[in-house]
């Protein structure tokens, strides 16, 4: 490998923009080329960063030897695809996630990583948020004693598109992902029994397809520890991201984040902004999970979360959608066993 | 009735010594006795307070035409009888929850009730908890829109003794059921659905005797609002109660409460007190609710929370028993009707 | 002396009658007489607290043998002669602070409670809140090192009305004694220099009478330790009262008090109360301070805060308004050595 | 002008390698050149961002033609001869605070750049921190009415080396003059009084050099408006920069910032973190004020703060050296009509 990491970025869209800027102010890294099938995109961003090549196929900048590694951010549907090439081509893949939103191309993509040995990392970004990252190291520091229940709420400011909603897998695989994985690490263990419970209330034309918007998920875990995930599609006071992990020796909050440290008092109380997009609330953190894929590809150490991780979330989010379904509690090691069934 | 309220005080026991205090502070209140099967217990918040008549015999008290209400604290197992027997003289009951801890006692206690046409209220102080009083003004307003989402917490400093445990009915009935009474109060409706999980993670040894210490409860309401209560018998750091409630058009966060507005900045950050125990939490409830119920019979209205509100949350506590014992969702429905095939 | 302290209220007014209460609620107490120039206050409180003795006449209360102190609470005018006839019937005494508007007076009232051997108390009720006493214990304790800054904020939400500003003493003795006793208390130090400034803001007519509404007093303490305090007549906002200490080890930031712990999310950000006005703010001080001066008369130890902090702190107001009308920092020992004359 | 803003930085310490990444990530901006007297940093910090130019004299980088602009970040004793060589050059300049540690050399050089008539802009970050930028703006809005006081903090988590007090101008020059641009920015006025009090308490031996490290500055402003800042050159705790605001209709509180928001609750209380450093509180302001240059040489407006500003903040170090000096208030305008005078 070069003294430098040279990746190449998939996907020149929102998400993407920001990590094209992350990896070019990395001195470790040399960022060779952006690809989007906007052709335009791909060369608004790669002339901010000052990268000289762009493309709208990524598979170029997938086969091109002289890149180490690539950063998936195109749309979800491509992810496999890339994630396959990418792994035949013997490059490291971060993806944003998910993988895929079925299990079924989820593993094929995982078995060619896992065929390839390359390096690969799922886009669970809320991990490297210096308060998640922060909470994580109390509690293995033995900060808490065992933890005894874990409450996880996120609620995006606005409903997306109905388009989007069509499109996203639904709000487990698309939103509650994120919450999934974040409870099985702050944990350490996968969930033995999920129930979920689910409305359209934001929308309720919703419930015509069998989506929701807002939801309950609760979880036991080994040795009986529990968890709830709540989640909505509509806040009304911005973006809500929000942990609590209660155990023996005492609990961790981790709250909204003002926007400004300025409070505003006058005749109708005290009153503080705060942080209204996911973009904003963990610009830190997406910028950090690039890091970290950095340095481990670059110490041929497994980046993490990886594969692994990528899949559990996504079994949870099946197993949340069963228990809706059924309206009955699931073991989700009804996915998991799938998958060694498969292996 | 006379131009003061003429009042006798069953119990002296830590609730019934504040209520004791409360009572004699109130112009529009004549404590005129205090009743405790422990003499020196009764004589005692008698002689604190100034209350000149004082008896081991509750039944004295509430037998004495010159007393127009009662206030009930003493222990769970003698409220239905109390309750019973001042319905019969004719008696206006302030009870302390629960009023049993089966329905079947407690049905007979509010049918007595019922048929003398007293006042009775059932002691669910947090709603005259100055913050929950103002969320449910707020949500009555609009402030909120359609509320979709409810989360209530609510965990002890330490677990109560074994034998406690074993005499409270379990948790449902004694800690949970205030939970219960909040989100019914909040949400202004009856749960439809109700599923339970739980765990003896503080005392493993509770489950022997079936019994558990940390519990998520989630609720589906009509229309489609869900609720999630989470309980633990022991938080580590002091007593926790916190309400989120989520609508359409924001939300409301009642916290935990700093002791002292102080803070204190140190090398190892900034640090602050916060209430340790219901008790200091609630004080100011705890007045607020006899206000309102001498308020409430002084005016010849019917005092709130009453009978309908003592037994629907103690439904739920049945519900979350059975989905617990049974590993499904249940319609805490089935013992509402019974309460109809009784009546 | 009785079992109980037999005490006398003097003054039904605003205050009074909180100290009312707060006395008939005392067990080692017994409240037997209510005095107040206003017949109907007078019989009105003592009513209220069940005292059946009440008075239009204060010295009639003073001279009863049985009674062993009185609390005076009636206008500020009438303090220095109640004090020296309590004094010469050998009566404790709490008194409301100021003990009067000038030196002279104050001097030969604290001179006739020094004469009969009384105790005597103050009223800087700050001293009892919680949070300050906290930060009194912390700074012994040597949580903070050596105290190098102290910032003291007051402000009143509104303007007094313009009666009152005339009749007050003028701000700084006044508003700002509080502020000086609190840091003289803080620092337990006198100040050796002082410097204020200050303006007519709020209502500038009030320049006409030489009087201000808004202003920063500096001081300096033995050793270099400095001490700033800023006050105003209106807030904008409700009762601002704050204070900040710094030393070589950390900080204590003794903030606002939120009224509920409760937030309220939404569009226009995070909302919270906060609490109103001083009688809110320092419900439980106004309590404590009574219970303090009670059992120090008990058990015949000084009452504290005593006759020196009464005249300590008007000996800074004086050197407050010097400084002002001079334009240039003053040593406040010029008043103090008055004293050392005087006696 | 080039499309792009074509600017060469002088100084690659610690502030000049953040702005050379703010610079380096700014599409509209070519930073073509990096200068330090250190020839390693000046090739490190060139490295990092991509710039293929570096030099250890600052002069080949003013005089280069291709260059619009300089951001000057070298020792503050070369700051002057700087300015000048570059308003003689016709190069547009973004400077570090001071200008100079003494009013002469900056008037000098503040003549040069008005006399040359290109852009000057003084390195006053905080005034494009969020959070006093939005206070600003509420201001002006009239959300507060007429201000009345303002309160400016500021601490230092822990003394600088000796050596660096000796060189710094003294406690007013370096540390107090970021508070004097606030208050004189937020007032949107220049103080007609000025009295300083300070002491050597964190070490104090630096009274032998006549210099302090604990600080109060009281200003008036006409109309009568009070500001008091207060500094030290430790806290024990962090970086502390604290504003509050009071005006006629309420008050705004720029608060320290957590650096996470994340609470933890043990046996000990509520317990947060915040940010410990200049750097890390104002790392958004330093990237703002460069965007803000570059915006404004590019529209070819003044610059803001500029020259004015960088002069009125020392002029008033000057008035606080003088009151500390003499013991008594001071007139600031002493020092503004010199600069009358010599013009």
């Amino acid at each position: 490998m070069a003294e430098r990491l040279r990746v190449g970025l998939i996907g020149a869209g929102r998400i993407g923009k920001g990590h094209a800027r992350t990896l070019a102010a990395m001195p470790e890294v040399d960022l060779v080329a952006v690809a989007d099938v906007n052709a335009e995109s791909a060369r608004a961003v790669a002339g901010e960063v000052g990268v000289g090549r762009w493309t709208t196929d990524p598979t170029e900048t997938i086969a091109d030897p002289a890149i180490d590694a690539v950063v998936i951010a195109s749309s979800t549907d491509t992810h496999a695809a890339l994630i396959v090439a990418a792994a035949k081509a013997g490059t490291h893949v971060f993806c944003e996630k998910p993988v895929a939103l079925d299990l079924e191309t989820t593993d094929v993509a995982l078995a060619a990583v896992a065929a390839a040995g390359v390096g690969f990392q799922i886009g669970f970004q809320r991990r490297f948020d210096p308060a998640y990252a922060k909470a994580k190291a109390l509690i293995a520091d033995g900060a808490l004693g065992a933890i005894e229940t874990i409450r996880d709420a996120m609620r995006d400011p606005a409903p997306p598109p109905r388009a989007y909603a069509e499109a996203s897998g639904g709000l487990y695989r698309d939103m509650t992902i994120h919450n999934f994985d974040c409870v099985r690490w702050l944990m350490g263990a996968e969930p033995e029994q999920l129930f979920a419970m689910g409305s359209a209330l934001v929308d309720p034309s919703l419930a015509e397809i069998g989506e929701i918007d807002t939801s309950v998920v609760t979880m036991r875990f080994p040795g009986g520890a529990l968890a709830v995930i709540d989640n909505g599609r509509r806040s009304g006071f911005g973006y809500d991201v929000r942990t609590e992990i209660f155990g023996s020796k005492g609990a961790l909050l981790i709250g909204y984040r003002e926007a400004t440290p300025l409070l505003h008092l006058g005749a109708d109380g005290v009153r503080t902004d705060h942080v209204h997009f996911f973009l904003e609330r963990f610009a830190c953190a997406y910028a950090e999970e690039l890091r970290a894929f950095v340095a481990a590809v670059r110490a041929a150490r497994p980046p993490d979360p990886g594969a692994a991780d990528a899949r559990a979330a996504l079994t949870l989010a099946y197993a949340a959608e069963a228990s809706r379904a059924e309206g009955r509690p699931v073991d989700p090691g009804r996915w998991t066993s799938a998958q060694v069934a498969s292996s």
